[in-house]
């Protein structure tokens, strides 16, 4: 973009007929759309959600109030179309498609999305989840899904039993914090499922020492996370706006901008989540979400009850009659 | 409803495929939304904006950072249809309509609504802003409009130069909160126009002492107050979802749920204005509100960038699969 670009668009929302900053987070991110586009005239027409799913080997130490079969009945319901992201999606306009990054279980559906990495990853409080050529190929994958398509905005969902676990070891590592500080209930653990969680995965976080964000994926993330990071980086570099999910996604995110800062301009963070270790992550990445609801499904479904904001934001400087084509005096 | 309505919509909730509790504020949302449909299956299909426009004879006392004359300027805007209140109502598929409450100046337009009540409102620093039968008949102007059409969810919006003042007044009188943490700085005042307004208004204060709601809105209201507070209680009486605006709205809602508490099911507060009185209101009514955008800009501006979560609540009780229906087994 020309360098002066940033200061035209400034001046183009402030002439907008109404007080100036008065639409608050609303003109910042009309600014940034219009700084990713490249345009005084941004459109935020279409947008769409793919759903990343994945399995993890962690599970069997009992992190997750759910069993694990969930992820594999969930990629039904959501291909069935009765999950709370199908939902939103309808209401929002939003088109949806399912990815299997490597659920632990043959699904066979005329609209899934294959890209099985293996079923499942190993378990990451002995081992690896997963090796890096399989990190690296989950990556790959996702970059070719974030780059397809015609959507202006992209909003990015998973699906994995035990995934918060494996989402706050990644962040656990990139950002230095304490784990007992990012870990949280997820689906709902009890105080005992708590303290337990946190014991295996400080106990799995001991393993190693300080890693690159790649090794960190290959080490504790899950196949959806790495494909999310994948899909993340590619349709940020495609100058789509990334809208940045809960818990999960804000940990590929994380891994994405540790190594890409140049990225954030295409990052627009939906929701706060109630999980514990989001507020630690979005603090790292100086990140402030536009929503805050108390939600901790994740599906997608905080990106998706953004996205009316940012429609409404690039609508805003697009169209939006200025003091002098209204003919509306200005401040005294 | 049938007593047991709000234990079987909690139920209904809770059993959809989700962790229950993980959908946060769009939870309770979607439970106020079906109590006050009296339903399981709730519908949001339309919503409605309604901009009622009127001056403020306290304007002459130089409280507001823009010249009368923009009132009269905005609804010309609002009709033409490049406001923000145009641009976010068409993106969020919402029907507007503008409605001439008392604006200081004579408007023809087709499009227009004219239930002016007089041009303009006295100025209230020195006497009352209307006479108790003129506030009457903006009330019962606004129920007529509040009470019509097909809307599921309606928003309120409004404009009027000064009229941060007037709601500054009405909200003291109501809440007993001191004039200077009320006041703010509305469409853009400096330190000295803060300063000025507040010494205004307090002196225009201690011109009566306690008052009712009623009383409160005829010496220091004005005309788009009255008839939103009148439109807001017509609307709710009608089970309509009242979706209430910035810290104007909030002023008139306050005057509505002073006089009528049983009403405050209908209503769901949109978001927190930036305006200092905002808060001291919403923490009388014990409100939070959806959104936190640090936005000031009034037109109901608000209230649209909040229609899509009502939306999406309601579709979630009606349209989401439960765990038996997708065969998703429930927590361990």
């Amino acid at each position: 973009p020309a360098p002066d670009l940033a200061a035209r668009i400034r001046h183009a929302i402030d002439t907008k007929t109404k007080p100036p900053g008065s639409l608050g987070r609303i003109e910042d991110l009309a600014a940034q759309i219009a700084l990713l586009q490249g345009t005084l005239t941004p459109r935020m027409e279409r947008a769409q959600l793919t759903i990343f799913a994945g399995d993890h080997g962690i599970a069997a130490e009992g992190v997750s109030a759910f069993p694990q079969a969930v992820t594999a009945q969930m990629v039904l319901n959501f291909l069935g179309g009765g999950a709370a992201a199908n939902v939103f999606a309808r209401t929002a306009g939003v088109a949806l498609r399912v990815v299997d990054a490597g659920v632990a279980a043959e699904l066979a559906h005329p609209e899934l999305i294959v890209r099985k990495i293996a079923p499942g990853t190993a378990n990451s409080a002995h081992g690896p989840a997963m090796t890096a050529a399989q990190c690296e190929r989950a990556r790959a994958a996702g970059a070719a899904l974030g780059a397809d398509g015609h959507a202006d905005a992209v909003c990015f969902g998973e699906m994995g039993i035990a995934n918060t676990a494996a989402a706050t070891l990644v962040a656990h590592k990139i950002t230095g914090r304490p784990v007992a500080e990012l870990t949280g209930r997820g689906t709902g653990l009890d105080d005992g499922g708590l303290r337990r969680k946190t014991e295996v995965l400080q106990r799995a976080a001991g393993r190693t020492g300080a890693l690159t964000p790649a090794d960190a994926l290959a080490e504790y993330g899950g196949f959806e996370i790495a494909m999310m990071a994948g899909a993340m980086a590619a349709a940020a570099r495609a100058r789509r706006l990334v809208i940045v999910d809960g818990f999960i996604a804000s940990a590929a995110a994380l891994v994405v901008l540790t190594e890409a800062p140049k990225l954030r301009g295409a990052m627009v963070f939906a929701h706060a989540s109630a999980e514990a270790g989001h507020r630690a992550v979005l603090a790292h990445l100086r990140a402030e979400p536009l929503l805050s609801l108390g939600m901790r499904l994740g599906e997608g479904t905080g990106a998706l009850l953004a996205w009316p904001l940012v429609r409404a934001a690039a609508a805003m400087l697009t169209d939006m009659a200025s003091f002098d084509d209204a003919g509306v005096s200005r401040g005294l």
